[in-house]
C-alpha cells in the first residue's frame, strides 16, 4: 500500500505523463477569452450534423483524434479510453468511438468527468497496465439544454444563478514516460449531499463537495494552498467559487489569490451574459486540455491543484423533490 | 508492462482476492430457479420507498452494506467504491451512496457495468492502490420499464425477443488477500455495432460484441474454451446466447456445452413468461454476486470466465434511428 497517502489520497512512485492533450470548442467559446488555446474552434456547433446528440458524439471523436495526432500515436498505440459524458446513458461518448478500436471504460461522473478519467486513467497508466490511455469528455450546450431544461426553441429565461453549459470537449493521453506535465497525486471524492434542491444553482450544490474534497487533500498531503501555483475547479462558475473561497477560508486555508474557476475563464461572464459562469463536462475539459495545459508546457505554472466538480442528480429526482449529490475529484499535476 | 497480455488483457501477478459477495432479488426473480442463493428477497419489490428510483436506491444501499457485512468491514475500511445502474445520470447508485463516505468512481457501462466495475477495482487493488474496493450495479423492472420502455400501467405488449429488467442488485468486495476466489485476467472490451435497432432484441445487439472480446481474451491469452469450467455472459438471454454460441463455433471455439447466461438462469424463461430472459445491470450482479461465488465457494467450478454485455444506446438515440453499439467486458476468476 505504498502508493497511499492519508484516507483517500494516492501518490505515485512513478507519476504518469500527459504526453498531448486537445481541446474543441464551440462559438460562443471561441468568441471567450481563451480563443486561442482551443485546437479547433466550431464554426458550427452542429458540425453539420443532423441531431445535437450527433453533433457533441462529433466533437468527442475530434477530441480525441486531435490528441492523438499531437502524440504522435495510433488507437491501436492506446490501450484504455475512459471518459463520458452528460447526456443519458452516455451516448456522446459511446457514438463518438464506435468505430475507433480502444478498450473503453466508461465513466459518468457529471462535470467531475475529467477529473474522474485522469485519476482513474493515472492508476491504470502508473500500475503497469497501460502504456497510453487517453481520458476524454465532452458537452454541448444544445443537447443538454435539450435534455436538462426546456428545447431551445422555447426560449426559456434563466435565473442569475444558473450556469451555461460549455459546447467543448478535452482529450489527454497519459503515457508511462515521455515529455510532458506529471499527474503526481490523486484524491477520490466522496458522494456529498447537503440539501441542495435547486437546479439552476449548480455551484452552491457543488460546492460541499469541493471542500470535502479539498480539505481530505490537504489533510491527506499535508500539503497547503500555497504550495500550488493554481488550485483550478471544474465548473462551480461564480457562485460555488464564492462558496468554496468563503468555507475554506473557515476552515483555516485561504485559497482566495490561488483559486480560478473554468467555468469563471472560458466566458467573459458579463459581456458573454452567461450568468454564473460555464458548466458541463466539456467545460473543464477543454480548459483544462487546452489554455491550462499548454500553460504548464510554458512555464506558467509548475504545480497545480485541478478539482471537476459534479451534481449526481438527474431532472426526475428534482421532480421528485430529492436534493442534489454531488462529488469532486482533485488531482495534481506538477511539471 | 509485465502485467499485459495481448492487446486487451491483463493478467495480476498478484490477483485480488474477492473477500465478500451479497445479492439482492426482486419478488419475481425469488420465485425463479436460484431464490436460494440471493442474500434477500424483496417481499415487495417498492421496498416501501415512494419511487421506483428510490426503491433501487435502495436496493443496491442494501446490496452493499450486506456485502460489507459478509467480509466483517465497515465503509471506511474500503477504499473506492465502483459501479452505476441503468437510470438517467445513474442516480440510484448516486442516492444509495450519499451517505455512505467511501470515495466513488461512477461508472457507466449499461449491463456490462458489473465486469466493468470488476475490471476496474481488480486493477486498482492489483496495483496497489486499494486494500479493498467495493464493486456494486442495480436495476429494477419498474424503474427501467417506465424509462425506457412505457409506465408498467400502459400494460405495453412485449416482442417474442424482448428481455425482463432484473429486480436486484449485487455488490462484491475485492481485497489485496484474504480468503475466496481471486481475479486473475480482465479482457476489456471496444465499442462494437453492427447496426442492429431493434431496441426490443437487446441478446443481437451486444452478441456481437461478447464475441469480439471472447475471441481476443482466447487470442491473448492462448486459452481454450475447455480450459474454463464455466463460459457466463451477462445477460445476452436466450437470443443472444444462441448467437454468442453458433458464431463462436464458426470462429473455432465450441462454447456450447460450456457456456450460460445469467439472463436465462435466474429465471424459469418459460414458466415465468419472461421471453427471451433476464436483463438489465442487476442481472448479472445479483447471479454472480449470489449463485455464481456461493458455487465456486462450495468447489462446483475452479475457473470461469464471467462476461456482462451492456448496449450503449439510449432511447432518443434509437428514434433518431440510430443503431445500438455495444460492448462487453470479461473477468477469469479462479477458486
Amino acid at each position: 500500500m505504498n502508493h497511499r497517502k492519508g484516507k483517500q489520497t494516492i501518490e505515485f512512485e512513478n507519476p504518469p505523463v500527459i504526453i498531448s492533450s486537445a481541446a474543441i470548442a464551440g462559438q460562443k467559446e471561441a468568441q471567450g477569452p481563451l480563443r486561442d488555446s482551443f485546437d479547433c474552434c466550431l464554426s458550427d456547433d452542429s458540425c453539420g450534423e443532423p441531431s445535437w446528440e450527433r453533433s457533441e458524439a462529433a466533437i468527442f471523436h475530434q477530441a480525441v483524434m486531435y490528441a492523438l495526432k499531437k502524440a504522435g500515436q495510433q488507437p491501436e498505440d492506446v490501450h484504455y479510453i475512459l471518459g463520458g459524458d452528460l447526456i443519458n446513458q452516455c451516448v456522446s461518448a459511446h457514438y463518438a468511438l464506435r468505430n475507433i478500436g480502444i478498450p473503453f471504460f466508461g465513466l459518468y461522473g457529471a462535470c467531475s468527468t475529467m477529473t474522474e478519467s485522469l485519476s482513474l486513467a493515472s492508476m491504470l497508466v502508473g500500475g503497469g497496465y497501460a502504456e497510453k490511455a487517453a481520458c476524454a469528455t465532452s458537452s454541448h450546450f444544445c443537447s443538454s439544454e435539450k435534455q436538462f431544461r426546456n428545447p431551445l426553441e422555447y426560449g426559456g429565461q434563466r435565473t442569475p444563478s444558473a450556469q451555461w453549459t460549455v459546447t467543448g470537449a478535452g482529450c489527454c493521453i497519459l503515457a508511462g514516460d515521455g515529455a510532458g506535465p506529471r499527474v503526481t497525486q490523486v484524491t477520490t471524492g466522496k458522494i456529498i449531499d447537503k440539501g441542495i434542491t435547486d437546479i439552476s444553482n449548480m455551484g452552491a450544490a457543488m460546492a460541499p463537495a469541493a471542500i470535502d474534497t479539498l480539505k481530505v487533500h490537504f489533510n491527506d498531503t499535508g500539503a497547503r494552498p500555497e504550495d500550488y501555483d493554481l488550485i483550478l475547479t471544474g465548473d462551480l462558475g461564480v457562485i460555488g467559487s464564492d462558496i468554496l473561497v468563503e468555507l475554506m477560508k473557515g476552515e483555516g486555508y485561504d485559497i482566495a489569490e490561488l483559486h480560478n474557476d473554468c467555468g469563471k475563464m472560458i466566458f467573459d461572464i458579463e459581456a458573454q451574459d452567461v450568468h454564473a459562469g460555464g458548466s458541463g463536462c466539456g467545460c473543464c475539459a477543454s480548459v483544462l486540455c487546452g489554455h491550462i495545459l499548454k500553460e504548464m508546457n510554458k512555464g506558467v505554472y509548475d504545480r497545480i491543484l485541478v478539482m471537476a466538480t459534479g451534481a449526481l442528480m438527474n431532472t426526475m429526482t428534482i421532480q421528485q423533490g430529492e436534493s442534489i449529490p454531488a462529488i469532486a475529484h482533485a488531482v495534481v499535476i506538477e511539471r
